[in-house]
């Protein structure tokens, strides 16, 4: 393992320890958006780590990006306020034009914009995104948008939203998987001129909403790549968001175990520490040993990323070892914290509340099975 | 099965039917007491069920009383806001003095009275009950109560509680179960007065408190039966509780159940509903066999119970079982139900929460499985 | 619970306790069949416990029967070998004519005569048995059998064998279900004419062969029931198959929580019981907690039988339930056997592998947690 | 990943697959040693890869050593009746003279001699392994061996084994570990001349024994390193050994993955391959995701130990990870092939019975949760 990433690991870990556990106590109590400690991680320019350096980003590899994730959630925040703003830019990285790079990277990178979210799923889609029915139809030079998005992260927090659409009608296309355009939407334009947003208020203090496109008009400058091509755009960018999401369980599996271990070495009931009895440190070790091993497919997906080798499998894995991992350490977390597990000021009920996400975002357990039997064993599809 | 309590299922189903979803929601989301709820469920005389007709009560057996739990969360409500009125008086039942019965039931049963409460667990003893620290020393008519409580339920939407402690010391009696007492309190009195409560925001809309005690002065006629048995007389409570836990868990797993297989046969995603696949409806059928096998359970132990045999067994058995399978139930819910689970309106979320303490309180997984090691299989006692 | 099987328990536990282990031990070591054990059982009446006094049995109900294999398993036998003794003739009881009753009861009753297989399965058809190939073509008196079964049981050790043939083409018939018949075959006149038997060596000692069938030619007299209607028939007996299979689950599963428990108080590691570690004693509490709830499904779907009302999900709850808690009891027992556990000599190697081809035979786990996602929770059928 | 262990692995592969599913078939039907194929391993050198090139090995690493392992496993082979002879000579190598070590070490590099065989567990200690209770005395120039030794494992086909015993007793040493010596055996002038060998018949086709000392006589040349060092000599070993077996864990991981996902895709029920069900492709997805993770955690293991940098949290939660995804790759294989997975003829039983014991040994499942819990989280000591 290379130095290059221990360094990173001490700064973020530094900066992060800056911000005490109170302070994300209380942004989840408010249910507010942690503004000063986004700002605090793009300032030192870790939210720039994949954006080149002509871009003025710090051109760092998916390892490196994968250590800030982790590093916010094992300091007992939530990366997911940010991970938008590492992230989604890569589609326009890889796909945009050198005009749309220069315009929005290097403001990305400073934190002049924030590229947070990304619009995909609608409601009665699912997974199934070939079927979205938001449209955008050219008039002219614009794009008009209808339809209706939902689960749409960090609206409100977000200059810029990356937004897939369908650009030619399903009946028209040969493939299913073709006829869809991405857009780069301007917020601040579109709200209220065209696209209205409706906050869902959930278990986790997790800004997402719907998104209702009525008319809302998109610059063609704006299209990313060539129209049609959008969910193939889209698809390229899964493999590292799945991996940074596995580096982000993680951390709050590491988390997780150094709380719980911390706690029952002190916690003394019966005239010992209630670590000392098996059925306490029996599970708090197995779910070391997961999160251990889900690290070690992390690092393996990660590498090839790097490498620029295929790492579908990998991504997938570590994905679904990783979210598995962090859920075995919170439960044991919660449960032998007893009743202090469920105690606001222990943090343990919060971390319990946002790890249990990843089990369904971005991508759920099933259909990470689905792919391993699919496209790794060569099992039949099964639905 | 008994038409009699199908009857009751029936009248509480269809009273709790009257407060729709919104109404509990509402009620999480202010974190506030389910005051009309209660009210509605005390007036109708449900809360009354296990006090004997000669006190104002119903007389019901165990499984009535439990059925009513059940429905409770059955409905979409939580138990949590009134399960201390209806079996909190049991100890006042058994072992209380016909002046202190007559005195206090018939304004428990008629609602008049609220006895919610029960002060028992202390922060540093945890289920280590006999080192429970806080002491009642009697000086002339009074009992003088000085120490600390911690988890002391809904004490501000109380009127009663009873509270265990010391009132000889450790080192002078011959077993350490011995020399604890309880005594009936009267909050509005003790609160400021000699009392403070501290409210612990927690995961859960669960009023559970901090307690502490400065010189608090009770009146000697609070004392529930003789000084030096109330550790016995709180052990001899446990078994009810347990049972009514498990009802209340298996309610909770039928909300669960019946909240995924609808959804699940609606939502349509690839095509088809998401509840012909295997890898949806599999985890659904399996915790629904959990919750029909820990049903089963709770029955058998109500029945023990109220043909006054032996029951501790299947008391902690039914609460295991129904505690673990209203868990498998809420997982297999919140998970397929995707990010609509975490959202608010749904409610999945809401239960989720609620169901999760189960694992802990009123004891948790681990102390049971000790529990039946020691006490069924004869194993010796491991801590 | 009644008294009257009580008694029967009482009396079966002794015959049993009259074959040693190293009678079981032995028989599994020779791959033979327990001809003395099941010589007793059958002359003790045991199993004829379901056939009708007027035809020599004792005419008991589904309850006590169980209470029979269970004992049997518990004893560390294995039913296998006359568990087909036992309900195969419930086919002949409901639906065979009165000579036919009257000339196979009795002497099945006395054990004159064995009716101990039930021919059914075919290699190429698993459980979908509408698609069975095997053809039974009327010619004059006879019908003519062709075609090919396997997992057919203890063929070498019975007289009689009931056979599904296809009496009618699948292309002929309204439904798929019809157009089967069964029958009566006597296996001595069969064997080599008409009918050869190959046996399939595996992991238990349990007697299963494949089936040849090559114009085999079986009297019109030994048609049961209506032609046609065999598929039906065979369907009215699986309830009461799958619930005394649960009782013979738990009949192991006591079995191995008796066994690892008398172990684990004795075996001294590290100066004191191992059975003190939690580790040790949590999974077999957990195991015994199961077995329990699995017990009281098995007993609840005995009583709807005997009642004669629909107990289908109880039927195959009790299955699911008693097949997965034996198979956690064997995994507790072997693991905390350490070495021993592998060595013949313990018996807890055979009863390990006896008890895992529950999870398979006679039904599949995932074909009960199919039942019960259609038919209890109405989920749209998966395959 | 270096080239040198994909030569390694085709070439052993190539190897194994000379003998065909029949050959093992046969000997664990018969419960032989399989001499053709250990001869056959041997002879190539495969068995050697520890021994440094000066004495006759081919020198390599723990990564070859355990591809080697791992392919013998995965191509349906048993490593058990070789991975003695690949490791046992370690503790020679490390601690034995120069003389001992040109004495045997070419030896067995060439097969001339066979070490097969570790004396260290007796029947009253479990793994409390300082609390032996076999004996050796000096008795002027040799040691006189008293005591009894079980599980020890390919005595009747080794020529050489390692014995543990104790030459200081107990209450004479300062430390409980102290006091320990091991000596090199040579079983053919020792059976029957102060040690006998009885076979413990056992559910694997591992060959197994209690060894009795009666005055036992050893030369003193044959003591290994110094006296009273035993012990820690034995401790040296451990991480190799757990890694190794890791390693062999995983082989068999494969086989059970491609064995059961070829067959799903074959089997037609239903009118569709069953592998087309989730029910059964998740499970079978699911264990091969464990397979993977585990075999990272066995590289990393391998590699640390390579670089001789502490290994000990890493072999053991390889061999725990390794373990429990082969056994769920054996309990899905089992399960999806219905009853054709009992079938001798498939393999499946024989593989899923082999793979059963290594959560037992050479270390269990609890020893490692242990080790975990104490040595890498800092819990107290639960025993």
């Amino acid at each position: 393992m290379t130095d290059s990433y221990e360094e990173i690991r001490d700064a973020v870990r530094a900066l992060c320890a800056t911000f005490p556990p109170e302070y994300h106590r209380k942004v989840d109590e408010d249910r507010a958006y942690p503004e000063a400690f986004v700002d605090a991680l793009t300032e030192a320019g870790w939210l720039a780590a994949l954006i080149p350096e002509e871009f003025g980003g710090s051109g760092l590899g998916l390892t490196e990006a994968s250590v800030i994730m982790e590093e916010i959630n094992r300091a007992g925040g939530n990366s997911g306020a940010c991970h938008g703003q590492m992230y989604n830019m890569g589609t326009l990285l890889r796909h945009g034009s050198e005009a749309q790079k220069l315009k929005y990277l290097p403001k990305i990178a400073s934190g002049e914009l924030r590229l947070q979210s990304m619009g995909v799923t609608e409601p009665t889609t699912g997974t199934d995104t070939t079927k979205i029915k938001t449209t955008a139809v050219k008039k002219g030079d614009r794009y008009v948008v209808n339809g209706q998005k939902v689960w749409i992260s960090r609206v409100q927090h977000s200059d810029l939203m990356i937004l897939l659409a369908r650009t030619t009608p399903l009946t028209e296309v040969k493939k299913k998987s073709h006829g869809m355009s991405i857009f780069i939407v301007d917020l601040k334009d579109a709200i209220g001129n065209g696209m209205d947003v409706k906050p869902i208020p959930n278990m986790v203090n997790h800004e997402t909403n719907e998104l209702f496109f009525d008319n809302l008009e998109i610059p063609e400058e704006n299209l990313i790549g060539e129209e049609g091509m959008g969910f193939k755009y889209i698809l390229d960018g899964l493999n590292a968001e799945r991996t940074l999401i596995a580096a982000e369980c993680i951390g709050d599996g590491y988390w997780f175990i150094d709380k719980v271990s911390d706690y029952v070495k002190e916690r003394t009931v019966f005239g010992r520490p209630i670590g000392q009895n098996q059925g306490v440190q029996f599970p708090i070790a197995e779910a070391h040993i997961e999160v251990e091993a889900a690290n070690l497919m992390r690092f393996e997906a990660c590498r090839l990323f790097d490498a620029k080798q295929p790492c579908g499998a990998q991504a997938n894995m570590a994905k679904y070892l990783a979210a598995k991992a962090s859920w075995e350490a919170a439960n044991a977390c919660l449960q032998f914290h007893g009743g202090f597990g469920f105690a606001n000021e222990y943090d343990v009920e919060r971390k319990f509340r946002e790890t249990r996400l990843y089990q369904v975002a971005p991508i759920s357990t099933n259909l990470i099975l689905s792919y391993v039997a699919e496209h790794v064993l060569g099992l039949p599809r099964s639905f």
